[in-house]
Parts: C-alpha cells; sequence; structure tokens
C-alpha cells in the first residue's frame, strides 16, 4: 500500500517486524517511556486492550508486534493525533486489530461496558496542574494534567477493567506514592513494579507499574532496567527493547 | 576494658573505627537489613536517633560510627537482646552516646515526649501474622508480627517524631504499597526510596525508606544497591557498606 506523508510529517522505522508510524514533530513524538512500557506489558492471545490516550498510537502499534492480543483500542481526546494513529494503522494492515476512538478518557464508560476490557495500558501526562507554566495546545494536553487528572484516570480503569484485569501505566518515580495510593482507591492493587534508570548509578527516571483489579496485597520489584552503559551507549537489555540487535 | 563473653556468646568485629558486638546465636543476630539501613541513614550533629526495635543495638553501634548525630536511644522489648546491647555498648565505650530502654514499642510515648526526636530508624519484622507458622520465641518476634504491626510501628512513629523528622525503614518489597499507605495515614510522606537486589538481574530483596513527617509529596528512587557481581563476590558497593575495603 502507498502512503502518503505531509510536508510537516515523517515516517520512523519502528524496528521490529517492519512497522512504521507517522509522526508529526509539532504534536506529541513517541518517547522511550513508549517503547519501556510496551516491553512491560503481558498480554495473552485471548485477550483486549485498551489504550487511554494513545496519541499517534504508538502503544498499540508496538503491542501489536509484542503480543498476540486479540485486539486493541485507543482511546485519544486529540482529534489530529487521533487521525494520524488512524493513517499509521492502515499503513501497517492493521485495521482489523486496532482501532482507534476519538474522545475523552473521561467519558470512556458511557460509550463502553463495564469490564469490558482484560488489560489496559497508559502513558498519561506526568505533571501535575499548577506544577510549572504549561500551554494548552497538543504536546501540552499530553505532557500535563489539563484534561484528566491521575485520579480521573484511575476512576476510568477502574470502571473499564475486568475483575483480575491488569493495568499496565508508566509515571514518574516522583508520583509514586499518589499512584498506588490513587490505584488502591478503585480496588486496583499494585503487583509488579519496575524502574529505569538511565544509567546504573543515577536515580530512576521512569516506573513501570503493573496492577491488578481487585488483586491481592503482594508485589515484586524487578530487576532495574539500566538504559546506558555510557553515554550514548545502550545497554544489551536496552538494545533488545529498542530492537537494535 | 576486659568483657567477658559466656559460652552461646560470640563477638564479632563490625569492620568499623574498631567497633565489636556481642551476639547470640539463639537470639536474633543482625543481617544485612541492619547494615543497609545504616548506610541510608542520614542524622546530623544535632539530631537525636531513636531505633524502635534495637534487638542487639546493631543499628545504633553501626550509626555512632558512620553519623555524628548527638544520640541514639534503642528501645528493645525482649530483655535478654536489651541486656546484651547494653554489654555491647559498654564494650565499645558508648555509654555516653547510646543507651537502650527496655520496653514496648507501643507504649514508648507514655514515657518519651512527642516529637523528642529528629531521626527514627527501624529494621521491623517483616511479616505480617497469620503469614506462615511461626513461634513466639526470640526469633520468632523479631521475623513477624507478633508484638507490633507496621500500623501500630507508624503510629507510634508519627508521635515521637518532630514536625518535619525524618523516619528511616528497611523492610520488603513485597509489602512497599501497605508501607506507603500507612506512613501517609500518620501525615509521614516517602521521601527516598532505594532498593536492595542481591544480584543486578535479580528481584529487589530489601527496600530502604526515608520518610518525612509533615513533608511535601514527591519523592526519589535512588540508584539501586546491588549486593553482588557473581555468587560470592560482593560489589563495590557492598563492599564498602561492609567495611571490607
Amino acid at each position: 500500500m502507498t502512503v502518503s506523508i505531509g510536508a510537516n510529517e515523517r515516517l520512523d522505522d519502528l524496528q521490529i517486524r517492519g512497522l512504521y508510524i507517522i509522526q508529526r514533530p509539532d504534536l506529541f513524538c513517541f518517547g522511550t517511556d513508549a517503547v519501556v512500557l510496551s516491553d512491560f506489558v503481558r498480554a495473552g492471545e485471548e485477550e483486549k486492550v485498551l489504550d487511554l490516550g494513545t496519541g499517534n498510537g504508538i502503544i498499540p502499534l508496538l503491542l501489536s508486534a509484542k503480543t498476540k492480543a486479540r485486539h486493541f483500542t485507543g482511546i485519544e481526546l486529540q482529534e489530529e493525533s487521533a487521525a494520524l494513529a488512524r493513517r499509521s494503522i492502515e499503513l501497517n494492515t492493521l485495521t482489523d486489530r486496532i482501532d482507534v476512538i476519538n474522545g475523552d478518557i473521561r467519558e470512556a464508560h458511557c460509550h463502553i461496558a463495564p469490564g469490558a476490557y482484560q488489560v489496559i495500558v497508559t502513558n498519561p501526562p506526568y505533571i501535575k496542574q499548577g506544577s510549572g507554566l504549561c500551554r494548552e495546545d497538543a504536546k501540552g494536553i499530553a505532557r500535563h494534567e489539563l484534561k484528566i487528572t491521575l485520579r480521573e484516570l484511575m476512576e476510568e480503569t477502574g470502571k473499564l477493567l475486568i475483575a483480575k484485569g491488569r493495568l499496565y501505566m508508566v509515571h514518574r518515580p516522583q508520583r509514586l506514592t499518589e499512584i498506588m495510593s490513587e490505584m488502591r482507591r478503585v480496588h486496583m492493587e499494585p503487583k509488579r513494579i519496575r524502574f529505569v534508570h538511565p544509567f546504573a548509578d543515577k536515580e530512576a527516571a521512569l516506573v513501570l507499574i503493573e496492577g491488578a483489579k481487585e488483586g491481592q496485597p503482594g508485589m515484586i520489584v524487578e530487576q532495574p532496567l539500566i538504559l546506558h552503559e555510557a553515554p550514548g551507549v545502550y545497554t544489551a537489555e536496552a538494545r533488545r527493547i529498542y530492537g537494535l540487535d
């Protein structure tokens, strides 16, 4: 199939199973967080996966290659990002396995039946409202909690997940206590955590969390994910995750 | 000074500033957790430190060498352990800097003024009641929550710490969500966390947490502490912490 790429767009190789993604540098382009989250997610053959705030569709695209999950739905508030995601899905001939809804996550339960999903993934805005200046443009909305807060995101997750269903989230370690507290508020128990460090001797820059709805207390903290051995040199695991080997 | 060591006792070199500790193998002997916790604690010259459940006094002994804190008090429920701790303090001529109270942590606020301490440290029993068989002997009481629960420990900590005072605790990562939730319940905010992994590619075995009473939300996850490079071979950082270099 051919695809036309606009002057303000670029086509990026996802380094896995020949997948490509259309990105627009003036909107939000994916980063390390989406890639490491996709590596952290577990989804089985019969499972349906929902991505809350899918942006240009990076997470369902990667998960279509990294898991055997039956179907992926992405919800995206911003119309331009949702349109971009749909074009990437067509480009990769994945329209039978991924669809995108253009809408507000906070209203998802109005359209989707309770407990409809076995797996929810999300790479939400990390920054609390009132923490620093922020323009309400495409990038601002993706990074700051302008259109949805962590609490609202967890409340919606609690409604859409089936009992024992799993949430996979990437976030900033700075907010870990709040994340755990908001998860428990909607009966979601943290079960597996992995911290991502840029170097072995640096603080964690990201946290990956798996939660289980109605899960029992008790979790594991996995081996740390270290991204670089030296400046500009990826570790073996980062190379595997980025598909560079 | 001379010291008499009983037939059921042994004298262990703490590998720091010529300190020794008297231990009894039939009671609870210190492990990696006490050593890594002592390395994690920050205490300034003018600060008074309280150790909840001091056992044979290992933590105040180590902290007397590793920090400049003015004074340490250890509380220990078990009379034999408290007596052992006092003898080690005498042996190291630290009676002016460390004292030991034989009593119940849950009643500490009856004897100690509210907010009397700037720093509290604790290496509490890790195992919840009802999780596995347990004899109510010296080791059972040190390992299982037979005589104090995490909630009771946090409640007491909240009473004895001054506002902005710090708690330093070592625990099992499995209980991290509950730990954070119990800390917040008494207005103690997790501020700094470090995970301890036996090897770089293994799950965390211990978690070190610093909390601040009435602290602002927001924390850091420090670089992981990896103990072994290979079976039987410590990492450079573990060697430094154990005083082996």
